[in-house]
């Protein structure tokens, strides 16, 4: 039996291995690559992505999981070889039921439509990048109709992102969250506008990037195993828990933008450098679910990086790095501005609290294309009228609309939004329950101290790597399913001392 | 039959992308690659180059070459589909050759062989590396074996880095260019040394970077197909000639070295970006030799580099870039410190003319040890008296002596090292026909202007890429096999400029 479990994790290490050089490729041609090298560097790209699917789909690897199943259900269900083969079979039968030729379509018109996107959506043009959008609803679909069992059809795109979470589950999270958040911006929206004008004074490039990578090593970000780069979108990639990337932009008129992309992708990156190393290569390593990644870039970025007992150490630290811009800012100025609550219309751009608004409109109007009560030449319509509904603003155009966000336009419709608002709720769930275990945490963190919350989270969801489905880690972490109410009960401790909630 | 062909090119490609990927692993191993990632990079690259090579072995290429055959043979020796045949057969046939077990020990021995050298040089441990060293002889032995019928058992060694050259031929222009080198250095060593503390001032470093940078860009290196980073030992690395990468490492109390080796390397992608974009994914993409390559890096180098016509231009301008250390400095006395003849210890630092000398030993040396004549233990001797013998210098270690190269000690005992002379050789040939062809080149290399030599350069050597082999290229270019006659010209006239050469 060692035999063939050796066999089967040097399969799955040389799909790991081909993935991470993958993996650099799309590094190096967000960070370094020479324009020139753009064609090519696809067709590398595509070549890469043929050969990992291959692999992923070769009998061989069905051959060993089945002959490995009598060792694998003698041995606990914590085991490592144990997740091993059970995370790789689940693995395999998703990938295997794909037929080649569909992925090879949803790959050929993923490039297309993109490209019809990056030239479409400046120029606002929603007719031609409907037809594309058409196409994809009808590919996800199909690839939907590949997992044939499921309650809704976007059952089976959500758990390609969210391994265990279904529509079902997720209406009933969001239209709870929803009746919470709509009213709670209203109250917030009522009241006088924080000032937000020496945000936007000047900050010296390279100054905006040392301090933003030092607070993410302060945070437990390891630069010898990863290191930060610019980019136009940033990103975190990950080559193995020994090489965790992060990138970032800065705008020099712009304080926040950098600092809080930075702690961000530090987020995603600690996750994955906590990963015990003995899964490198496995499928075990890296992140269990898009949701669990999303809760600890929020929870770095936002929960601990937007918080008062933050800035109570680092606010004094700015000003000594940008002291002409913030020399006459008050710490309390200075966390209420990166606080503000306002109904906007770009997502990327959008607070902490109005982030989920977007999220649950652009889930809903998935499920409405998806289940087809909704075509795809009614979506900007559909659009303005959720916006106008949840968040009172309204659209001047189809390219802050409908055509805002890349997802649509290359990839499948259905699974890739609704991580962003389960990450947000998981965050504040691993967070409480950390402060119950350690209640020193706040006081640490307000004097630059991160070593107890990061090793509750090490040890806790990072270490595990994707060794638990979420649903698996919850019930583990949390002793019971996901709820929202540590989320709103943070978002009402932390904008009740911002804002005067009482109405 | 364009069915077979197609196949055959896919094929190919995808051997090319795979490679391109294995290269830009190498590349970010050595510029940005976090320090922790360095143990995960090597089995990265390690599966990979296992990949590579079972493509290239994959008898599937050796059915459709066969099937091709009657196809290549109606069509011109030049067609490039003809040619793509001939160079994708010809590499198939010497890489099935190797059996695939050896190919493996080869593997694995050469990186502990680097390993241990890596170890062993800082220390002076010659004993350390020595069973490496013996063991990596034996294995470039059992590796030329598999190419039975030769003349000379390095024969076959030479032919993966030169193609078509023998130890016959090289033996024969080796003698006669050391009997040409030997007195001419003697004669210059006999005269007053040149200064060259000024070389030594403060140069900055981002000075240095675009300095060179832009002479790189002028002779014709592309950067929005290519870009210039740091590194710890500089390299050229080529991903499809859309993407041509140079790296060079800078002191500050140095103005030459990251100048010439950035030069010399941009010499390398020049050819490499030169090479006709149709050729891309095939086995005609990237230079045809160690030779041919070695005569681009070292013509750009040296003998324009170098040059006093290059200087007439560039010095004025390098004294703007450096003012404060450069103003007391006049142009003749600057041209005469980059040329200083001197022999030394080292390679890496030798002066043009002294390098052959250092890279004939080797070759001697390498000759010894395949044939048995010598034995690894008594190398170190051997090194020692060459080096007094021919250069007059002994070396205090074996540091500095046997153990200064990697060469020996990260692959085979053989191939190696006579590219570097022949890229002498070949470049000084190169340039004396493209002066024929254009005499207005030197006119134009003093004010600044690489056009018409980059031209010539590109229509008769870069566009074929592997193409030719170095004898078909040699007689196609050079109407005739090579001599040392052109290189010695050009030292004597060089020379002759800078030193009394008359005794």
């Amino acid at each position: 039996m060692t035999e063939k479990l050796t066999a089967l994790k040097q399969r799955l290490q040389e799909i790991s291995d081909l993935t991470d050089a993958l993996g650099l490729l799309s590094w190096d041609q967000s960070t370094y690559m020479p324009p020139g090298a753009a064609a090519v560097r696809g067709r590398q790209q595509a070549t890469l992505g043929r050969l990992v699917q291959e692999k992923q789909i070769d009998p061989e690897i069905g051959r060993l999981l089945d002959d490995l199943r009598p060792f694998e259900e003698s041995l606990p269900f914590d085991d490592d070889d144990a997740s091993l083969i059970r995370v790789a079979r689940r693995r395999y039968e998703k990938a295997i039921k794909v037929p080649p030729a569909l992925l090879a379509e949803f790959y050929a018109h993923s490039a297309q439509s993109y490209q019809a996107w990056a030239q479409g959506r400046p120029a606002n043009d929603f007719a031609a990048v409907r037809p594309y959008l058409e196409k994809t609803v009808d590919i996800s679909r199909r690839i939907a109709d590949c997992f044939p069992g499921y309650e809704h059809i976007a059952d089976p795109l959500i758990d390609f992102f969210d391994d265990g979470m279904t529509v079902g589950r997720l209406l009933v999270l969001f239209a709870d969250l929803r009746k919470q958040l709509v009213p709670l911006v209203e109250s917030i929206a009522d009241q006088p506008a924080p000032r937000t004008d020496f945000l936007h004074r000047h900050y010296p490039e390279a100054d905006q990037l040392a301090f933003g990578l030092d607070i993410a090593r302060q945070f437990g970000y390891d630069t010898e195993r990863g290191r930060l780069d610019l980019t136009l979108h940033p990103f975190m990639t990950s080559f193995s828990p020994y090489d965790v990337r992060i990138t970032t932009r800065v705008k020099e008129d712009d304080v926040s933008e950098a600092l809080f992309s930075t702690l961000h992708e530090a987020g995603h990156a600690i996750y994955e450098q906590g990963v015990d190393l003995a899964y490198d290569g496995t499928p075990l390593a890296g992140g269990t679910s898009s949701g669990v990644h999303e809760s600890q870039s929020r929870l770095w970025e936002n929960q601990v990086g937007r918080s008062l007992s933050f800035w109570r150490h680092y606010y004094p630290r700015l000003q000594e790095t940008f002291p002409d811009a913030l020399r006459d800012v008050a710490l309390h100025d200075f966390h209420r501005a990166i606080n503000v609550v306002r109904p906007s219309l770009i997502r990327t751009e959008a607070d902490e609290i109005t982030y989920n608004l977007h999220i649950i409109i652009r889930f809903d109007l998935e499920l409405a294309l998806l289940e087809g009560r909704l075509a795809v030449k009614d979506l900007p319509e559909a659009w303005h009228a959720r916006y106008e509904s949840d968040l009172g603003v309204h659209a001047p155009d189809d390219r802050d609309g409908v055509m805002q966000d890349v997802h649509w336009f290359s990839g499948v419709v259905g699974g890739a939004f609704q991580g962003y608002t389960l990450g947000n709720l998981l965050a504040a769930a691993f967070l409480a329950r950390a402060r119950d275990a350690h209640p020193e945490i706040d006081g640490e963190m307000a004097e630059g101290s991160f070593t107890t919350l990061h090793g509750w989270l090490r040890d806790n969801v990072y270490r595990h790597g994707s060794k638990y489905t979420p649903p698996e880690l919850t019930e583990r972490v949390l002793g019971g399913p996901l709820t929202i109410d540590p989320y709103v009960g943070y978002l009402r401790h932390k904008y009740g001392g911002l804002y005067d909630l009482t109405t």
